[in-house]
């Protein structure tokens, strides 16, 4: 690979081979490209926005924080210490030599979206016109450095550069959201940013720290939370404080599925004994259950969306996780089962009006089998799209053909990013657009799909749909 | 969407985009789009054949039977009573209102196999040449009721039109099978229509209605089933009765393929007690299973193909199903394994000449892991080609992608409607053979099989397969 | 099909239908087209090479020993008899009517990886013309018994036509490997062919013959094995055996891909109760899991990759097992879980510079879901190529489809034969390098790889990743 290549960053990037499915396809993206981006579910701090923080440099903006990054460069031989993680901030050097191990490894990144992102962003965000390598690690460096010291590449104006009409948050329940606060006051900021209400680690009562979390939530809600009807109510509570301030979904990383209800006197019972600090791991498992299924119940009183993403073994290697923390890269997906785990909320709540429920997974196999039939009756289903490790050209190709048979289009969440690598927005949700164009014009050339209703589908992916589901 | 757009059902629909693949697949679609339609599995009902009942309206013929329609009106927000499911006779407003809802959400339907079908019968078989709307719900409806009131779509007249050679219904052990008699007494008829064995409810002693049935399968078979020795006689009996009536197969859903074999004592012992009422779930469960095994046992004396149809979740949400009833929508597939479960039974009959032991399912992680293996083994063992939610283009294919590799061409089962849907079948049939035209045309294009042997390959899926697993 | 039927063997046989996309292909396979092959994994026995030994006949070269082909005979109605299973040498009668069975079946293998090879074998190498049929089955097997009568058609012969650079075969730890011996002292023979380490059964208390097995790993090492300790001795002794006689991998055939450890004391316990006659089959699994992590362990130290091949239910029909042995073409994969499975073996050893672990499956589920994220992370892991049934090109797409876009091509292992077919080699791996061509095209022609990186793609795919993956 010479040093000098050029990065080609091609319009036509992602869009099918065959010349007939190319020029639908084409014609379909074009029709969508611009429209602006809805983000109903990601990771940006609201603090960045909420004041404007100019990024420190292209390793912490570009690769410290972002676990798709560290993954890949500490699985091809990086220490993590070395790309930053755990670190605080880095000094220039440090920084510097960080950047050196991504380009250096440019080549491990081939056929990764990982790749792809990073390239949309170099060329058409930061003006890169050569593919990064060891050779020009350092003025890379250089050219991205001297852009993020400029005001048009502030947080505020990169988002009306990629056009972020919506962006999501994600936000512990007991946050006071005073960033959204200032967001919402101030009359200069156009855009909108809403927190989204995710509180897993309230819901555990097998964490060690869930005792303490429980604390808290009865202080900052005000209502005492040493029994389970103050713990449900101190809750709703905080969902209602979130919803004041623009929340429209509740978002919840699990391990499992599972919804089965419990009577209340079991589940008084059962916090009771995890309050003592005397719980099971079973009663913990059977709490936690119960509540994904409260939280339904919560949602069609309040209203606020709930997404489950379910089905990841966190901190795989523990003593990864005991040096550098969580998020680092070593969260590893296992399977996992809907049909079954979910027939509880479904029999009770799945026909609520009120109720959006977004299923998500990396576990693929649901797709077809679990995920597109039940969003194909209930009402309340809608099927997520691709997440995490599967958020790449071929699995999202996979995805649409394996769920808009059963499901149709209109049963699908619109795109998510679900992402805190804030430059990456545009380049993922554009991925998203240009393959999903590509699978609509896949309908057209082979008769399946009229011209006409093609872009009305495209449109509906692109705009309608993450509106509806999301209720934006 | 306009509502005077023209309704497309183009000649080329669903063969592959690349002008090479497109033109051999053609080709091997031309030679055999006019085969006779041979349906080795269904669920029309005979009387309707016997008798030449006349539709009674567009909503009974084309909506309120058909789970695969209702299922995404539901999804989308329409409710089942107002689709006429568990109604009777709809006046003709209702009837009307129903059929404003199916136009009305056509959009809905983009992408999924259902519109397919639906279009390949709108145009085809009843003229219609809009594409259904809001604007043209009533006309259409008119269009479609002046048609069926013509002699031309009596159900004999489309039997004849659509060239269905051998149709199968499925029935319950204890029917009469009257209107297959009455059918093979007309020399007016010159089909053939066979009925299918189908015992589920017999088999599973955890159904609340089991004893009853066991009692009626005695009253029926003039044979005592008080114990287990005559509870198998009886069984032995009516399969007999089915063969005498022209059956050629014996149908098995199963919530599991588990099939271990008790010992007789045990069975007798968890047969009486299943009989008196005092049978545990894990006895009705093994009883279950070892019954199966001994449908194969049964099916190498009297010859019935066995087909197996595991892995749903039937009636999901129960409050629909207390509305309602069964088969309304609300069956969710689960995962399903193979490989252990069917061992006693293979180890038993596997290779059994007289076994024909046919394996559907809707769990697509089997097909190349279990299912394909199973059949590239056991002379007994035959693919069964998607069903239910994966009939539909994309899962076809990527059945064909999985199988053939493992087992060829010769270990599948060819083509099953398994539909109630009349009209449907010559619709479902046709999508199937341009389907595997298409697989088979990447075949050809990429090398991997002579063009000779391509049309051999598409006649024996279309005509050579189905009779020779179904022993027709 | 016409008895006269040419054989088909198309320069550009399994590239891409789309022109574009088939002129990249090409172009980046014939890069590599004549690259030597590496071979780290098979089970071609040492002796054929260390001795020279000319092949028998065309039918225990291409049949008798080769499942792949036995079991879809024996699916399509051939008893396994008539194929020679079994049997010792054949009368040339036998031989010849063995053949006709597989050249009258023909037909049933199209579509399948086994006619692939087959056809790429007769032609290129044996330079037959005319497609196989019960015509002139006589005819060919007559051509290839006169070619493998003549000095080019000797193992080592062919090992220099077929440019076989590095053959790794596998071997029992009790071996001698006086074969690998005897090839490492003959200066004449400049090919490398290296031993492999495959242990299963010392490792598996659950068999009846494990007992005599440690007994004679004891006698062979001069070890003691009657307590753990000697166990665990006598096997790093062996390793080391084999490690100085060339071998860079020892390989595990396991059922599931457990590997918790267990404390010293409690191996020994379990280890002494095996010993002794008494261990139960839950204690025999721990023992078993807990000596896959022993293993890695072992390689830490010593260096030898360690590969995994687990979740095939070995002899799945007894009968047959019981009549004509194991390895006759019915065994049948389960469902794996890797994630939960061997995470303490890489907890304790995954992060070590030592340890290679490639893990194969045949679940293809588990590509995306749990392989591809695995061996994004750490950097021991490295994702095998398709194996067994899915070593085919359907499949072999899929794989790459499914671990490229979590994994990048650098952490997969190259391409395995894992075959005792040696004829069947340069198909097999020619086949693979023609897909893989086929993958990257596609990345170049949508814009997702430039097109000289595709280049150094394919390069690292054929020649250096096996190289790097495997220590060679």
């Amino acid at each position: 690979m010479s040093a000098t290549a050029a990065l080609d960053v091609h319009p036509d990037r992602l869009l099918p081979a065959d010349p007939s499915l190319r020029s639908v396809a084409r014609r379909l993206y074009d029709s969508v490209k611009d429209l602006s981006i809805i983000s109903p579910h990601g990771h940006v701090p609201p603090q960045w926005i909420a004041e404007d923080i100019p990024f420190r440099d292209p390793t912490s903006l570009l690769i410290t924080p972002d676990h798709y990054v560290n993954r890949m460069l500490h699985a091809n031989g990086a220490s993590l210490a070395d790309l930053g993680v755990g670190r605080g901030p880095l000094s220039d050097e440090d920084a510097r030599a960080a950047f050196r191990i991504l380009c250096t490894n440019w080549s491990a990144f081939r056929g990764t979206p990982v790749r792809y992102w990073f390239e949309d962003e170099l060329g058409p965000i930061f003006g890169v016109t050569e593919r990064p390598s060891a050779a020009n690690a350092d003025a890379i460096y250089d050219q991205i450095a001297a852009k993020i010291a400029t005001p048009e590449f502030r947080p505020r104006a990169l988002m009306d550069a990629f056009d972020i009409a919506v962006m999501a948050t994600t936000d512990d329940p007991c946050d006071d959201l005073s960033a959204h606060e200032q967001l919402a006051q101030d009359s200069s900021f156009t855009r909108r940013v809403v927190p989204t209400f995710r509180p897993d680690k309230y819901l555990d009562a097998a964490l060690a720290t869930w005792n303490t979390d429980v604390d808290r939530l009865g202080e900052v809600s005000g209502i005492e939370t040493g029994d389970y009807a103050g713990y449900i109510a101190a809750l709703e509570d905080r969902r209602r404080y979130f919803v004041a301030h623009g929340a429209v979904s509740a978002d919840h990383g699990v391990i499992d599925a599972g919804t089965d209800i419990l009577s209340t006197e079991e589940a008084t019972r059962i916090f009771a004994a995890a309050r003592s600090g005397s719980v099971t791991d079973d009663e913990a498992t059977a709490l936690r259950r119960h509540m994904i299924s409260e939280m339904a119940r919560m949602s069609c009183e309040d209203g606020l969306v709930m997404t489950i993403h379910p089905g990841v073994r966190r901190n795989h290697h523990i003593p990864t996780f005991e040096t550098y923390g969580a998020d680092v890269g070593c969260d590893i997906p296992i399977a996992v089962e809907y049909t079954d785990a979910l027939r509880p909320l479904l029999n009770a709540y799945g026909t609520h009006p009120n109720l959006h429920l977004v299923l998500f997974t990396i576990d693929e196999t649901v797709y077809s089998r679990e995920i597109a039939p039940l969003a194909g009756f209930y009402p309340s289903v809608y099927v997520g799209v691709p997440w995490w490790f599967i958020d790449a050209p071929e699995a999202i190709q996979r995805f649409r053909a394996a769920v808009t048979e059963t499901a149709g289009f209109a049963r699908t969440s619109g795109f998510i990013d679900d992402t805190r690598a804030f430059c990456s927005i545009p380049a993922r949700h554009d991925m998203s657009r240009r393959l999903d164009a590509g699978y609509i014009a896949k309908l057209v050339v082979e008769h399946r799909l009229p011209e006409d209703e093609a872009f009305e589908a495209i449109t509906d992916l692109v705009a309608n749909n993450p509106r509806k589901v999301f209720k934006l």
